[in-house]
């Protein structure tokens, strides 16, 4: 399918955005009306968005108009449209977490990062599609229909945050707030072409958000560059000043690896290859054996566990309102034994303990962030390097892992492969973050997704 | 079938004992010699004892006298023999866990409470038998055949911790260990009439402890009567000086309430009547509608998920090895999905709020430690008050609450019904142990168990 053209956001970064409002070149309400006309123009076929709410959007913006005349400036988001995905809550907007089983479901009460977002003076435009219950990295199992892929609607978008990253790439919004419990923010903006942060576990509240998996769940962040990802990720964070912690007094540029993806599993060597030509000749580390499939079976057996127990209610009564696949993945979940639940537990220090290892002599690691393109929607199966491997081990495998452990993991456009983007993915320690941004800066082509 | 005759150490207690050594009216070789002798008479009958280790416990005797004699005295534990569970691992000794699987397994290291009885000056004269694994409040099913209760041999000692409260209770030690995952301290020694201390969850180590649920297991001490449970306590918390947590500038008397028995399950009123009278009259206290219910749930739940975790590769390769119950139990555990797991530990902090809502105005909570008198052995299913009850959920019902919560409690005689020993049970809040002892002081007949 052609793909979408790009909206009123494309190629213009918050930065940018920020200069326009503070010299009279643009509104909040300018901006907002602007993303409101261009949401309802794509969206239908697009459907990155399960709701807008173009009355609560203008209102905040003519306050944060108000505030900026009045000399009231809260700072780079103030003004700014932004996307929020339908998991978190949003008060007063609709919250169906892409299930029929929160059809008319309004929460009451922002989630914490939304209301960080709100402090910031941004503006909510609308709640963006997720997979059902964000139980899936393909975005094409959703109570509102799949987010489609703005370089091919007939393809993926990639999940769960899949809404978000589609809303970015097609220039509807600048920014989107999107969930990461294995993948589901840097997936879909690898897919989609677009940059995405998972911060480090813990570093953003899931207060307010829908679960998944309590072990892995991360707020994340998906904007058009890497810079405009940490621009919305220091308002996110606990302090909100805008300060993260850095790499203080040392002052030599980070030392990167390339961690070579093919221990994770099958990875398209033409991805492998247009990845590493963006960031470069790297010294290659290696995870040790055996690391890649613990974590994987880590990783699957926790979510599995955790995710049943939040959905036992509605498995037991009210089966029928999941969509089968998700309900046919749940039911697989839930059978799933307690005494693995526990092991994987305790194996949790051991993997963190072999990644930590691969920092010994290295700040940031570089990988792709998803070893193919975008699959067409509906796709569960294929071939990747001549193996036959399932589409969702696929798109997770890369970026599960630091979920496992935890750490800061950050996905930014690295080129494109039969005309779709990828993703290079940098891996730092907590604390380490400003790296991941300095070294994602570095690479060729860098800056906003070359298609938009 | 009549009661074993009493032992040596029947109604001597460990300070006692210490006097007597220091006075020079015994020797740590003749105490040591007079528990060998012992040991080696009733114990056909009684099967406390897995291994008995004559030539290492002289050893271990002759230097405490000389440590003696040279002026070393290591405080009250001193040439004191002591029994410790065969499911903690004393360095040369076997520890088989009660279990085939481990038949002739011989430990390199000490537990670290081994370590500290050792600094202690304690003599080690062997290791006492356990339900296999500690899997069971029984004490019935082990590799080494049941122990049994020196006031009727033929019925329980109790479980897991039967031989070190059988040991005990007959006067063939002064002084054991045991471990406590849901009651195996203060189930034995409430059905032994003996006294049973499980400290606050983590207050002793349990490396070099044999793992049956990692949330639960605590390891705990049995003795005559609750002063030696404090002495040996004190030489076996971190700092080893004697000194625990009291209450410090509170002078006042502890605040004692009754908790009802009957909020947990049925319990024979006669328990009932004879632990409460053993007390004297208190202001009363219930359990809020669902909170025993609930705890027995998280209990089984998580317990039995960690134990399968334990036993997976044994399930798996050599499932022939456990004992037939044992086994059947375990498939069952293995069989626990997990997002129960996940939900029964979600519900902890809710429980702990429940249980610390009940010390809002007092100190100690009393009730029985078990609401039946020691069943005949092989017995798993009876009636108390009229209800039938299995025995393996009558037993544990009221003593496996304060392992979901973690708290310190203490089982001490509290008299007998039908000729069969009762405990009272009492349970404080972390940091309040002292409290516990003097409460325990007070009841009527206090000391060292009626029969021996």
């Amino acid at each position: 399918m052609p793909p979408i053209p790009p909206g009123p956001f494309a190629g213009r970064t918050i930065t940018e955005l920020a200069g326009e409002l503070r010299a009279g070149r643009a509104t909040a309400t300018t901006l907002t009306e602007q993303a409101l006309g261009a949401i309802a123009e794509p969206d239908p076929a697009l459907n990155a968005f399960v709701t807008v709410d173009p009355g609560a959007a203008l209102a905040a913006a003519r306050q944060a108009d108000a505030e900026l005349a009045g000399g009231t400036d809260r700072g780079p988001l103030h003004g700014v449209p932004v996307a929020v995905k339908d998991l978190i809550m949003v008060a007063g907007m609709p919250a169906t977490m892409g299930s029929r089983h929160f059809a008319g479901h309004v929460p009451a009460a922002d989630a914490e990062c939304v209301a960080r977002l709100r402090r910031a003076g941004a503006v909510i435009v609308g709640k963006t599609t997720t997979h059902e219950f964000a139980y899936g990295p393909t975005g094409d199992r959703s109570a509102n229909g799949p987010s489609r892929n703005p370089w091919d609607p007939a393809r993926m978008s990639g999940g769960s945050s899949g809404g978000s990253a589609a809303a970015v790439a097609a220039g509807l919004v600048p920014l989107a707030l999107g969930t990461d419990t294995g993948g589901s923010v840097r997936i879909p903006a690898a897919l989609c072409g677009v940059a995405g942060f998972k911060p480090a576990y813990g570093a953003i509240p899931v207060d307010g958000v829908f679960p998944l998996s309590q072990s892995f769940d991360h707020v994340g962040v998906l904007a058009g560059d890497e810079r405009d990802c940490l621009l919305a990720y220091r308002c996110l964070t606990a302090a909100g000043t805008g300060e993260i912690a850095g790499t203080g007094e040392d002052a030599r540029p980070a030392r990167v690896a390339w961690l070579d993806p093919a221990g994770f599993g099958p990875c398209d060597p033409r991805v492998t290859h247009v990845v590493a030509a963006a960031i470069g000749p790297l010294e290659e580390l290696h995870l040790p054996p055996g690391v890649a499939e613990d974590m994987r079976e880590t990783y699957l057996t926790i979510q599995s566990c955790e995710t049943a127990a939040v959905h036992a209610a509605r498995l037991a009564e009210a089966p029928e309102l999941f969509d089968p696949e998700v309900l046919e993945r749940l039911r697989a979940a839930a059978l799933l034994p307690g005494w693995r639940y526990v092991r994987a537990t305790s194996e949790r220090p051991r993997l963190a303990e072999a990644v930590r290892a691969l920092f010994d002599r290295h700040d940031v690691l570089a990988l792709p962030a998803v070893p193919i393109t975008a699959p067409l929607l509906g796709l569960r199966e294929t071939e990747v390097d001549g193996e036959p491997v399932g589409v969702r081990a696929a798109l997770l495998a890369l970026t599960s892992p630091w979920n496992v452990v935890g750490l800061p993991a950050l996905t930014v456009p690295a080129g494109t492969v039969g005309g779709l983007p990828v993703g290079l993915q940098l891996v730092c320690r907590p604390g380490q973050e400003d790296l991941l941004f300095e070294v994602a800066a570095r690479r060729a082509g860098g800056g906003v997704g070359s298609r938009l």
